[in-house]
């Protein structure tokens, strides 16, 4: 079996890593010339939007799926009528667009934050009448990592904020006080049979993910599994999803969804017997889903701009290392450290220890 | 960093696997023209013994390391005048010659059963003299998984064997009548640091490897550390090594030693911290070694000849399928099954599972 994949990047190079065991084949397409999936998968370089690159990967795989949300959907469409896809293209359309996603989870009785659509001037400041300050405007388009947001501490900053966004479509959403961010990972198969992943507790800074760490027995699984549950259902999905939530006292906030794998899911490689990228697989290729069972106590650690020294990372007892084979550069996620153990002191310890080496 | 390969099989292609999470590439040296490595590899394709393909690997790779014994040790010799080649070419040639093999054994104080060298009949009749039957004539070199070997069960199988075996330089030992097959994996890296997996329990049938099972503080893996060691000591070795024992009581005697990572350390994959295959990559690499701990209690189970069916293998919770993307032929490796557990009831649980799905 041949996987296609839309995006060859360190999502894409993990998923044909945990595909080869079951003897799957991979194909990416990327424009990338150097797609850091390429030493795993062969590479069809091109653009998402040429029917002639999309062509060839639809003639060449049995399944396709997509590493990333900012894809044309166009794209989906067009190899849907060849070849079987997945996360379905509804999943990736609403993920694309930050009003539709808030609207589905209103929709569905996802409790998330405030919000109003925001296409002009006036539209911010007549929002801001009802939501309090501080907020956030982001464009409802293209945002990842934190880029296409700005904050809002009072009306003085309605203005600037519109003009910096250069007027774009935009939504705009209370901040919230959270106490942590958490994310549960999911995977449902084409039979409609899903798993859940204990969450994990998340650190951003900058709007980049630093670390995640899994919460074992957390009284707020079974609420994030209702919640994902919901969406898994309605999208009829098939694949792993993320969403991630900011919890605010006993209560859950829906922030955003991601239709794949997820960088706060990658701890699932060495801490759960069967991993989030491998989970996906057997998902869209319908095979029965693997147990999403945790061994032990889990995080991880992003390794972002530059790669700390190798030797002293390797060194830590409970360490597994994942780098991407990209190129150093500012905010550019190019590895992250699982830390797997038996008891929590020792996950503490090597967490300490490992914090002096790679710094968050 | 680019690490050559000498083999494309499925332990290059494990390697690769192993590999890539460390930032490193592969090139792999293979005759067949649809190396199992290919998809995780560069594939140089030629023979072992061609220089300009060897040159061709010298030049693209830092460092060169080998999948199987049966390759020249003059393309090691070439090589190691360009660049650094590990296992050690002196590991290599012993490990070629069985008549080598057992006497470094003995002049190590290893154990090993009475053998004799015998290059004509006369040779074995004489030698059968003071060797007890049963016993095995084996040719001194070229044999992998119970091919080139005869069993004497009385003076009358003599001339047969020897018509059968073609002449060929051989050996003859006792048939040990153990009490179980075990064996240990073991890595020491370019600085001289070593470790040491738990033994495993081994089961063969007609010579091929079907099943490993992991013991947990065995009473003879101290013994079996001690005799290890005096060969990674004596051959100044680099990499993961296998010694081969049979058990007798409370005695271990050596039957072989691979230079190079090992079917029954398969199940390091999932059942330790860190696998045979990264230790030995951290190894050539003069990298810190991993962890050799396990985590919890393990097995591994070959599939031979034909894959069971595949979805009846992933509904089983604590396993792990690695397949080889090979075409099914009697008798071929075509993957092998890790089951990880907590306990060691439920081991047993999912291995008798197991069984009736993929019959040994």
């Amino acid at each position: 079996m041949i996987v296609g994949i839309l995006g060859g990047g360190q999502l894409a190079r993990m998923l044909a890593l945990a595909g080869h065991p079951l003897g799957l084949k991979f194909i990416i397409l990327d424009p990338e010339k150097e797609a850091c999936a390429k030493g795993v998968a062969k590479h069809i370089h091109g653009s998402y939007d040429d029917p002639a690159k999309l062509e060839l990967l639809a003639q060449q795989a049995d399944v396709v799926t997509y590493e990333f949300e900012n894809i044309p959907a166009s794209a989906l469409e067009f190899l849907a009528n060849q070849v079987p896809v997945y996360p379905p293209r509804s999943a990736l359309i609403t993920a694309q667009d930050r009003l539709h996603e808030k609207a589905l989870f209103s929709e569905l009785g996802i409790a998330t934050a405030h919000f109003a659509p925001v296409d002009n001037l006036a539209d911010l400041k007549n929002a801001m009448q009802k939501i309090l300050y501080p907020a956030l405007i982001k464009t409802r388009r293209q945002g990842y990592d934190g880029k296409g947001q700005v904050v809002l501490r009072s009306a003085t900053d309605l203005d600037a904020a519109w003009k910096t966004l250069q007027g774009v479509p935009c939504i705009v959403e209370a901040l919230i006080p959270f106490d942590r961010e958490i994310s549960i990972i999911a995977v449902r198969n084409r039979k409609g049979k899903s798993k859940y992943y204990p969450v994990t507790e998340n650190v951003h800074d900058a709007g980049i993910l630093r670390s995640s760490k899994v919460l074992q027995q957390d009284p707020v699984q079974n609420l994030a599994i209702d919640y994902v549950q919901r969406l898994l259902h309605h999208l009829d999905y098939v694949g792993v999803i993320a969403l991630e939530l900011f919890q605010v006292g006993e209560q859950l906030l829906a922030n955003e969804f991601a239709p794949r794998v997820h960088n706060s899911g990658h701890w699932t490689q060495n801490g759960s017997i069967i991993d989030q990228f491998e989970n996906h697989l057997r998902a869209i290729l319908d095979l029965p889903l693997g147990s999403t069972d945790s061994i032990g106590h889990a995080a991880m650690i992003n390794l972002i701009g530059t790669v700390p020294k190798y030797e002293k990372i390797l060194e830590q007892t409970h360490v597994n290392l994942h780098l991407y084979g990209k190129e150093e550069r500012p905010g550019r996620k190019l590895g992250h450290i699982n830390i797997c153990t038996r008891d929590e002191n020792t996950l503490a310890n090597e967490i300490e220890a490992l914090v002096k080496i790679a710094p968050r």
